[in-house]
């Protein structure tokens, strides 16, 4: 079987610079008619197949960029950490000259919407591992950078060290005495629950782990911390693995009668602004939020640049503060 | 000079119905290339221009419908507000079956991507009298639905009983005995903080008026009402034109030592989630935020079946609790 041609022979064969091979299977304006031909015979004769991925970097003709966040809309106003990942992305976006637009895929079908013909790139947020949204845009051609590990395909992405962070949260328990070590998890389908499940496995060092599963919501941190309770009512701490979920472990505590920190230590995960404001103030692992978003678009804006950047992992860092 | 042919007349030389010419205008693909040529004929027989704004109308070619919010990321996600309305607009625009996208405009120039090409039409939410866009976008022959009242514009639009909901605050802080009301208005080049104060000054019905500017933030209300102590340490009310301000209102009356509403009372407007949590809760004027939302995205679909929707103006009511 014949290798397929590169653009490079395309170009070698009609004479001109890639450039201009880009530019007419693209459909730019600005090239002439007797060139748009010369190339055209190049790419019939050796057969040549653009690649949609190539051709999505080479026009930047929106000029906007999607960050779709795989969640509804009481989600993403109710979770601080929306806010601020928008707050990273848009300035980063704004800096590379692009318009961005958010669109919410929780039970919507984007695939009108998430097109070469509409968007640049596009990035993805809050998204869980049966989520068909990562492998549908690959086929779009459009570049996808994600927050978060992805799972089960290959995708640009910058995730934090929630490994670490949720290690560093035990070892600090472990480290003030504490031996009953509950967990309120994130889900079980995004990389950050997890991760961060795995981290406190880890750190624990064989001693009991007493583990409950929550979605990141207050609701969740609230029933995980009252079933908690009830397997193990003389559990001395609660590592909680997302802030809005401490909270909520928080109001069980208090209404179980348990004082923070004197009965039982809470941690939670984000540093969150939530965090300096609940009572007492929580312990914390911070997460660069802001920058997580803002690396996540800089990925994007070096894709559309042509460059293969590297994924990244920012990390995360314990946070001490009166609950613990 | 010849008038310009209608689009009935190019149907009725081509043999065709109305429908088959609005297809080939857009470039539908349900066409046979037989009927295609005969109106292509006609409309270049007749001189026929398409209209930009039915050929949107007609197409639905994105099924995208964007919400331009004329603010940053931040006021955003602070604001109450926003969460409710697009809760409102994203169920509507679900339930007709397109896809909604949100794209911020504070500084931004959103003229290459709120075009047909991109989306079927555009919600706008907290637009300046001075902003253009507007004018802008009904120049690209989109569909546009405002959120509140149109400044020097005509556009279809839903606002709320602004001034309606502000007489009925002042008439109840006089009918409790207040005297010296005063007021932190929302910003004067917004129909919500200029129709909330002609509504403060209609009720005051010649008692004296006692006003300072706000614009809709909670620091806003607390330095507003800071101001209004030094010219006035003896007033009695406070009727901040939003809830954020209204929080900050609280917050500076009881850093300066006045009770509330022993010593001055205080009414908002909005009812936002946060005014049933202040301390003392709020009294408020309630705006049906999310069936403003609704509302909006059901004028837009109405338009985009072709229809002739009237512009609405939704009812406000007071909402009595302890801060009066």
């Amino acid at each position: 079987m014949t290798p397929r041609p590169t653009l490079e022979q395309v170009a070698a064969h009609a004479g001109v610079g890639r450039g201009t091979v880009s530019r007419v299977v693209n459909g730019s304006p600005q090239v002439s008619e007797q060139t748009r031909r010369a190339v055209e015979a190049a790419i019939a004769e050796l057969g040549y197949v653009p690649n949609l991925a190539a051709r999505a970097l080479v026009t930047r003709r929106t000029g906007t960029v999607a960050l779709v966040v795989a969640e509804g809309e009481e989600r993403l106003f109710e979770e601080p950490f929306f806010a601020r990942a928008v707050r990273g992305i848009s300035s980063a976006v704004q800096a590379s000259g692009r318009q961005l637009v958010l669109a919410l895929s929780e039970g919507r079908p984007l695939e009108r919407y998430l097109t070469p013909q509409h968007v640049d790139g596009v990035l993805l947020l809050s998204v869980r591992a049966d989520d068909p949204l990562p492998r549908q845009l690959q086929g779009t051609g459009l570049p996808v950078v994600l927050g978060g590990r992805p799972d089960g395909v290959d995708v640009p992405h910058v995730d934090v060290d929630n490994a670490g962070g949720a290690r560093a949260a035990v070892a600090h328990l472990l480290a003030t005495g504490r031996r009953r070590i509950a967990t309120v998890t994130g889900p079980p389908d995004m990389g950050a629950g997890r991760d961060r499940l795995a981290g406190y496995r880890d750190a624990l060092a064989g001693a009991e782990a007493l583990e409950v599963t929550g979605d990141f919501t207050e609701g969740s941190g609230y029933r995980g911390v009252r079933e908690l309770l009830d397997r193990r009512p003389d559990l001395d701490a609660v590592f909680a693995a997302g802030d809005s979920m401490a909270v909520g472990a928080l109001r069980a505590l208090r209404e179980a009668g348990r004082s923070v920190p004197g009965d039982v230590a809470v941690v939670g995960f984000d540093d969150s602004p939530l965090a300096a404001v609940t009572d007492p103030p929580l312990t914390t692992v911070r997460q660069p939020v802001e920058e997580l978003g803002r690396a996540m678009a800089e990925l994007l804006a070096a894709l559309l640049a042509g460059e293969e950047p590297a994924s990244r992992v920012l990390p995360t860092e314990l946070v001490v503060r009166a609950s613990s």
